[in-house]
């Protein structure tokens, strides 16, 4: 598929080499699309996947993609947005994390009666948005599977269509996708991420996930 | 120990079940010690673990304790605490879903900028409150163990002497406790029972148990 990733952090960049590798023509929209980061990082992933990645504008990565994958960080969101020109129809991935930080630690910005992922929605009312991949870290895009188990990859939306394509995306990260249902589930699955924080200090490593047990 | 569960549905039934196994001094509070009802459960109990498991009055089941689990639906709680007598410098574990049904299914009633473990504190200012045992399936309770891998039970609370405590009882019942940290946490783990109920949707099956990967 053709995905369109925002972002270049390590999520944007842990997506896109894994979607490369599994043969996705992966673009990131970016504003710098000439700048010797961005070139340094796509010459990067390109040798390490064996598959091109590219950068363009973010309205020109944007215009020929299916899939526009939000890995931004939460707070320039809103200009990045602005930016896209028409995401009608496309399948959107929101990755963000709506944090901030304040004296008892880090919390949601939206949480309980909304979701960043539904204000992203409101604001991409013909988009198809999903959330998912926002309560992992880094490391897990990388290596997701444990002792030959994959990693549980939880991910919501509204778009019936969209929800196998998204699922196939999950999966060809090496996760294994867990529908969690309608876009207001994102209210359950952004929490997620400042709990796998906790569970990270809990057990004093980064390199956790989340898993479904079943028999 | 000596722990007090006020509550008899599943998950009062399934943690006295382990926790009477285990050899602690179980003792269900409720309003209708006498019941038939009551006196069937405990007798069935006592007879499947091989130990004592007796009802008493709330407050007499509270007075002795040093533990009390809340397994009460949520609904009913406000009343309960009110027949408890104090709980002061006790451990409270909070095992309940304050849950309503709408339109659009169910949702929590407290989240984001509270959760109802922290309001439950907020009635109990002296007691240590924990939150935990919300987010399973009441078969999870009798079989927690998945091909010889025990589901996580997440549980937080302020109390520093408390949280041994609290795991110690998390791992009787054959879970493994992931320490999530501070109260406010509860606000990560509240979301989470609905969560699983999407999770056991996904799956076709309530036998699933959230589990906590690493290397």
């Amino acid at each position: 598929m053709r995905i369109a990733i925002l972002g270049n952090g390590h999520i944007g960049a842990g997506l896109a080499r894994a979607w490369a590798g599994k043969g996705h023509d992966v673009v990131f929209g970016t504003r710098r699309p000439d700048s010797d980061e961005i070139h340094a990082l796509c010459t990067r992933l390109s040798g390490e996947v064996g598959a091109k990645v590219r950068a363009a504008s973010i309205a020109a990565a944007i215009s020929d993609a299916e899939i526009v994958t939000l890995a931004v960080p939460f707070g320039v969101l809103t200009e990045v947005l602005g930016a896209t020109g028409s995401l009608d129809g496309k399948i959107v991935i929101d990755c963000t994390n709506a944090v901030t930080r304040g004296p008892q630690g880090m919390s949601l910005v939206y949480g309980h009666t909304t979701s960043a992922a539904e204000e992203i929605q409101k604001l991409l009312p013909k988009a198809h948005v999903f959330k998912s991949f926002n309560a992992q870290g880094a490391e897990n895009l990388a290596n997701p599977v444990y002792e030959g188990v994959p990693a549980a990859n939880f991910f919501c939306g509204d778009d019936a269509a969209g929800r196998s394509v998204v699922a196939g995306l999950v999966r060809d990260v090496g996760f294994e996708p867990v529908d969690a249902g309608p876009l207001v589930n994102a209210r359950l699955l952004e929490p997620m991420m400042l709990l796998w924080m906790a569970s990270s200090r809990a057990f004093g490593t980064r390199d956790i996930a989340f898993n479904v047990l079943r028999r």
